[in-house]
């Protein structure tokens, strides 16, 4: 069955489409945090961040499919439940964020975040990190791999396990620094910096104590915007509702997807409103799908399950938890280089020895693989492939995270 | 109610973003073809196309509320419904189109495209028409109005209605040669031609026989490939599947989005097994939302209601009808100077004379304005905004047709 599907898909698909596992798995049913195969097997889902309220949340598929027997249209009309959406959302930030644009995906968001920075400061070099992911369009991805377009430059990600500075927050705000003033000197007009909060495709470093609040300093002196990309960082991951609250700055922009529509395609970028009114004018942006009463039941019903489950309350006691357990298996480990975490976001460094702190990929992907078969599913990710990342869907529970630590024992024992 | 909800929009999602006619409409309810607004009046649906099928249809709202309780997760697990939903759609291609790449939006299908054509040539110059639309990003958006990216080229789109050419094929193919060996001389490799295989957006003009085919030829001969955008002008809207039968050419590559998912963010790029894997290799393209099984029972469900309810055959037969109507009631109006139609797809240049040629866009808005006081949505567009565009869903029946020629007297008349 595996196989045919799997053919039928490089045909379908071609090949070179990404699949999880060494074995990919077929998942026909999903329900809280477990996902099951074609086959009956349960797995104890600790990857997806999407289904934030869990698999096929009985309010979410209620209150969607109500909205689809009464009206899916685009926004040339006027519709209440999107605008109090949109208040929903802009008031669980901090008070400058006041306005949004409602698109369907991360990447569309991180677009809208460009343009405004740009629209808003009449600039266009952009400062974003060095092995971040934002998205797939043409402009977005050029902010997740090196390019050879001078508005757009990087600086080595912040983070203190391999920093070998002896104050790492002043060697990454030099390198800022200097990126900065490179744009001045190639007269290249500066529109700000774009960064997830967490940094979690860097692998969910810890960011040296002051880094991004002096960041968004020097970015403000130069004219230029502070946008934070919340699209993995943000509601509630963190035990906080934004990454940038952990991080400890402030953005102008804030650019959300994700978890926020529970995979209904949703995302939004917010900020003060003159900033989205410098958008607006200068695009006459318009989405299709965006903004409709749709969008608006799946955001608005992921909010409800938020304050209905108190899910942000889950979220610190089982990730402290589930940290803690990490944290005792892992202490004597000699291939446990550091576990970082905030919230129900944990990486685990997969390294050759402590000592080396070389990245091992292969070997996290074997960890990856062996849980799996255990019935666990996490990930590998970060700037080496070597960070097993633990993200599960926020209504993980204190059981869970008591199964997935005796499994994480039984694999680190050989 | 209207203007406190209108000045609530204005501070959420900023001054500026899009809305239809002088008095907004409110819609809360849609059923079929009609639009009901807050206070219980019914409008007749002749806009738009993302409810193809009708608004609300109990088959889509059933099929995709069922899958939304079952499992709705990202692509990196293999899940049939997807592949099934793939092999459907480019089985209703011609026989080139093999594998799709799915996305959620005609914009992101359209980068997929461009990313396509330049990955598999390994060329970046882009030829487009000069009034276009083809979606909101960065790099879309340079194929939507002239741009300074000495990549992305237009041509005067090629009509028949204002050219004064003795040939117009001929004329606008000289201005396609130009264009290409523009290229040539500024060292840009070429990768292709982007169109909408209708020019919907250029206001649906007749196009000079023999144009697009001639085109793909000067295209291929080029090294490039020709790219139909079938997000307006696809699924049915000119009754027949795809834009292209009508214009008559065969593209490399087709991008579909709008009315296949029925308003659940839904769009695809389709092209040669090759082409796809040319793509799939050069940038190993992830969309979290898109392949879902969710997205999969939205198009399947819209294919059953294609196949179940006859909806090329309405198509046709109102479509045919409607034109009919509209041009016995435009044949002698001063205003109306052309009248061209596909299926349920029908644009009239509303001008100043008949002589002039002159659009009148003002004119054609108030037409808007006033057939939405008699209870028919319809819109304007095209170059110059003054063709009335009638594009309603497909379920349109005889007897709404007979309705809306009535209001169409009546707004005529005076």
């Amino acid at each position: 069955m595996e196989n045919q599907l799997l053919a039928q898909r490089q045909r379908v698909f071609g090949q070179g489409s990404a699949l999880f596992y060494a074995e990919p798995l077929t998942i026909i049913r999903g329900e809280g945090v477990e996902l099951f195969d074609d086959a009956g097997k349960r797995f104890i889902d600790m990857y997806n961040n999407v289904p934030c309220v869990g698999h096929s949340h009985p309010h979410v598929v209620s209150e969607v499919s109500k909205q689809l027997g009464q009206l899916n249209v685009h926004s040339r009309y006027l519709h209440e439940s999107i605008l109090r959406y949109g208040e929903r959302l802009t008031s669980l930030h901090h008070s400058g964020i006041e306005s949004v644009v409602f698109s369907c995906t991360g990447t569309e968001a991180n677009e809208v975040a460009l343009m405004t920075a740009r629209a808003h400061t009449g600039g266009v070099g952009i400062v974003c990190t060095d092995a971040a992911y934002h998205g797939n369009s043409f402009a977005v991805r050029q902010l997740s791999r090196p390019s050879n377009n001078p508005h757009v430059r990087s600086i080595p990600f912040p983070e203190s396990y391999r920093c070998e500075a002896t104050n790492p927050c002043d060697f990454f705000i030099e390198k800022l620094e200097e990126t900065i003033s490179g744009f001045a000197e190639d007269d290249i007009p500066f529109a700000g910096m774009l960064v997830c909060s967490l940094l979690a495709n860097e692998g969910l470093p810890n960011i040296p104590e002051g880094f991004m609040s002096k960041a968004v300093e020097l970015v403000h002196r130069a004219g230029g915007v502070m946008i934070a990309d919340e699209v993995q960082a943000g509601l509630g991951r963190s035990g906080h509702w934004w990454g940038y609250e952990v991080s400890d700055f402030i953005p102008d922009i804030v650019v959300m997807g994700k978890p926020i529509g529970a995979g209904i395609p949703l995302a939004a970028t917010a900020a003060s409103r003159e900033l989205v009114e410098s958008f607006r004018k200068s695009t006459r942006y318009f989405n299709t799908f965006a903004s409709s009463p749709v969008q608006a039941a799946a955001g608005n019903a992921v909010l409800d399950v938020f304050e209905n489950e108190n899910l942000l309350e889950n979220v610190n006691k089982v990730g402290i938890q589930l940290a803690a357990g990490i944290r005792e298996l892992g202490s004597d480990h000699p291939q446990v280089g550091d576990i970082r975490s905030h919230g129900l976001f944990i990486g685990i460094e997969w390294v050759k020895s402590s000592d080396s702190k070389e990245p091992d990929a292969r070997g996290a992907v074997v960890k990856v693989n062996e849980l799996k078969e255990l019935g666990f599913l996490i990930g590998n990710a970060g700037a080496y492939g070597n960070v097993l990342k633990i993200r599960p869907p926020l209504v993980f529970s204190m059981k869970n995270a008591e199964d997935f630590l005796q499994a994480l024992g039984h694999v680190l024992a050989h």
